[in-house]
């Protein structure tokens, strides 16, 4: 076998295990009986330990000095394989050992101090693990920026600088898009009975509509829904609230995003580096557009609109226009995975700014809090009532996640790039999405980017499907023109 | 750290993924989606060959040697481990791995010829997965008796000759009985509306019943019910039948008793050695006492009878007596999995020595069709009609399982010494299962037998619970007094 072969054939072993590891979680959230707890710990931790010793082994050094790719695609299978490998030898196995433990530990302590809305509690954990990550950081960056080598485990190739320009950008118009929304009439609400089997029927109808390959997937309840595992076997949870359906359905649509990019991805990448997304940037990006773009669209929503009448009968609202304007109600609220496509990404641009400055060393874990609320109060013009409305609302940070939240605007940002670039070469999408047919769009999206994989790095994935650069002017654009003629502004 | 405690710190990863490996079989036959078959298969290669790479490593060896035991368990422990390194490293590599891609190929060959009813189609393979059998028994028996080596992996200790001894006592005595039965008229069966959902939810209370702990365990759905895992997640499927709820029931019952074993492990044994069954005997005396002596005894199927109505209202029987007829019948049949207490035994010894010739090379593969029809004939007194109900019938051989059909009925004939004692120390046991109480007995069995796990070689785990030898003669007594009764003998 050639060292390009027998590398292959090791990553393709690894890949395998990674699979299981994943399903590892997936079962713990939604199979997993309560009293399991202390065993699965061990189970996890015996398994992490399997893939940091296959994925510190020498030989993958060896083997890539050697090896010659035989096409393109090799090529880029050698570049991901280099990058993961020189990132994990970096890190002392001392530190990473140290980082999960005392992660595992922040996350109890933090899941703590929500409950009793006790910051205190939680800052000391709290500046342990930054201290950490700094660490690692330092370790990584080897004179680089410390964010951006944080970033990069989430965002290859991404800067805190660039994304300090591109939300500075965005940060004043949605801050006044917002406030001219807030100052108009409210949206009527739905009001029905929406039973839990009707929920999960028409989820389950929901996600067949957007592409969902139930051949290849599944779906089950978890208290936060998520999307787990690559290749042939990609589930999504979703989760059911009796008051709010829009939270069951666009939890699925969002998931199914996730999923869709997974599955879409050409099989010959199956069980290798290119066979999963290419960054938590480009698979928001999936989600979002599915979720938002088209599942939250005038076209769409009024598809929607009937199947929720023929299942739940009176809904609350009469006819699409309201059921429209309904699904796409701003309100306040101090949640950010409750936040709505214009608020949203304010939330995430007071994380970052803060997270960068901790990892700066800017800002101390002591002022955290202060700084939150200051610029919480800034945005959204109110103030935050209590530290899990705040500060403590995010498990992120207790596990040490520092970098990863920029990434979700940049997933909407790059919906934004993706769903112009789409409308442009697809002029029938919302004529087709007004009759429940997602074939159009979810095509053009499996067509230009999806089957991909991780062939190309996060930013030219989006400018291959796009045809040009990135940028957050779309986004920008799409919102206050969707939210300007929602509320008459 | 000392050698023993290194030594046990890597055996409890390792059984750790020993864990996750067992739990991918019960997703994939309960959760997976149709779809991903391919990739599960090297998620199992993968798996498996970081099994066989921990458990063939050489620092098992050095620690073994150099460890001493602190307790009488810590002793416990090493002769186990030590047993398991020692058989593992006799078998060379490439003939382990061959066996693994064999019997993989001769799964599905086997499956096919099954559904077509072509023995022809299967021989070969089957002639291929005995010899490769063959030649691990002679790494493994370095002289001895080849089917022994082979017992050994299910049934520790266990000799093909003692087998032969303590079957060919039963086998005159359980024919004759079953000739005694079939000339006597057959009992009434069930009949009525058995929906899925009223099963389920009698199948849920019957594992509640028998102390099945759902904090540590969930029940499903599957083709061919099964209980997985150890410690503290401990799963077990079931499967209904629209016309048979006993199907269900009694599936069911068997299964926690399987679960229970393994819940009721002393929980100081966790993620090591002694922290599972300690043979496939003693397991199968676990559910098989359960399902049959408890399960199906007058008093308890009085209790059940009740059940039964409540849920399904007319079931077809008046009354408990015609009740515990209808569960105790016996009638003809091809399958094992479906027979009765008194004929299952006749279909292992069937099996037993058929296989124990073909191991020795005093049967070919080529005659065992013949053989197979003939000792039916004798023992059951009608011809088998095809080979799906004959030769074909079981997935065993195809999966080089030999040495492993004897334990069920071992695991019968220990039920059957565990029950004497069990009434002989609890008096009451019949009484409390009149009303749907099993305590008095899973309580016996948990604290005189399934606490102690691996402690005890598998013959003297069953002496220490029932303070003399195991033999058939109680099991024989009580099937002859229990069918005499019942069929007015």
């Amino acid at each position: 076998m050639s060292a390009y072969d027998e590398l292959m054939a090791f990553q393709r072993e690894t890949e395998a295990l990674g699979q299981i590891a994943g399903r590892l979680g997936w079962d713990q959230e939604t199979m997993m009986p309560e009293g399991a707890t202390d065993q699965r710990a061990e189970e996890h931790g015996a398994i992490a330990n399997v893939l940091h010793a296959r994925r510190t082994d020498p030989r993958i050094g060896d083997w890539l000095d050697r090896a010659e790719a035989p096409d393109d695609a090799g090529a880029a299978q050698l570049r991901l394989i280099r990058r993961s490998f020189d990132r994990t030898m970096k890190v002392p196995a001392a530190l990473a050992a140290e980082i999960a433990r005392t992660t595992s530990r922040a996350h109890r302590v933090w899941a703590d101090a929500r409950a009793t809305e006790d910051v205190a509690a939680f800052l000391p954990m709290l500046d342990k693990v930054v201290a950490l990550r700094r660490e690692e950081a330092a370790a990584l960056a080897q004179g680089g920026d410390l964010y951006d080598a944080l970033i990069d485990d989430y965002e290859p190739g991404g800067s805190g600088a660039e994304l300090a320009a591109m939300f500075d950008a965005m940060r004043p118009r949605l801050v006044a898009l917002r406030a001219a929304i807030l100052d108009r009439p409210q949206p009527k609400g739905l009001s029905g009975n929406f039973d839990e089997a009707g929920q999960l029927k028409l989820s389950t109808l929901l996600a067949r509509t957007f592409g969902y390959d139930m051949d290849h997937g599944r779906i089950d309840k978890a208290v936060h829904p998520f999307s787990s595992g690559s290749g042939l076997d990609v589930r999504i949870t979703t989760r059911t609230a009796p008051e709010d359906p829009f939270n069951c359905f666009y939890s699925t649509i969002h998931e199914v995003g996730h999923a869709a990019y997974e599955q879409g991805i050409d099989r010959a990448y199956l069980l290798t580096p290119l066979g999963s997304g290419v960054s938590m940037g480009v698979h928001e990006s999936q989600s979002r557009i599915y979720e938002n773009q088209l599942g939250r669209s005038r076209a769409f929503t009024g598809w929607l609109y009937d199947q929720m009448r023929e299942t739940f009968g009176d809904i609350g609202v009469d006819g699409p226009d309201a059921f429209y304007a309904a699904v796409n109600a701003v309100r306040n609220g101090y949640i950010r995975t409750e936040a709505d496509e214009v608020q949203y990404n304010l939330h995430i641009m007071l994380r970052f700014d803060l997270e960068r400055a901790l990892i700066a060393g800017d800002l101390q874990v002591g002022d955290l809090e202060a700084a939150w609320n200051d610029r919480f109060a800034a945005d959204f013009g109110y103030a935050v009532d209590r530290p899990s409305n705040g500060v403590l609302q995010d498990v992120h940070w207790s596990e040490g996640l520092f970098g990863y939240f920029p990434t979700y605007s940049l997933g909407n940002v790059y919906a934004g790039c993706l769903y112009k670039a789409l409308t442009r070469d697809v002029p029938q999408v919302n004529e087709r999405l007004a009759k429940g047919d997602t074939g159009p769009a979810t095509g053009w999206l499996r067509q230009n980017l999806q089957q991909f994989g991780g062939l190309r790095d996060p930013k030219a994935t989006i400018e291959h499907a796009c045809g040009e650069a990135p940028s957050e002017a779309p986004l920008l654009g799409y919102l206050e023109a969707k939210f300007g003629e929602l509320y008459d502004l």
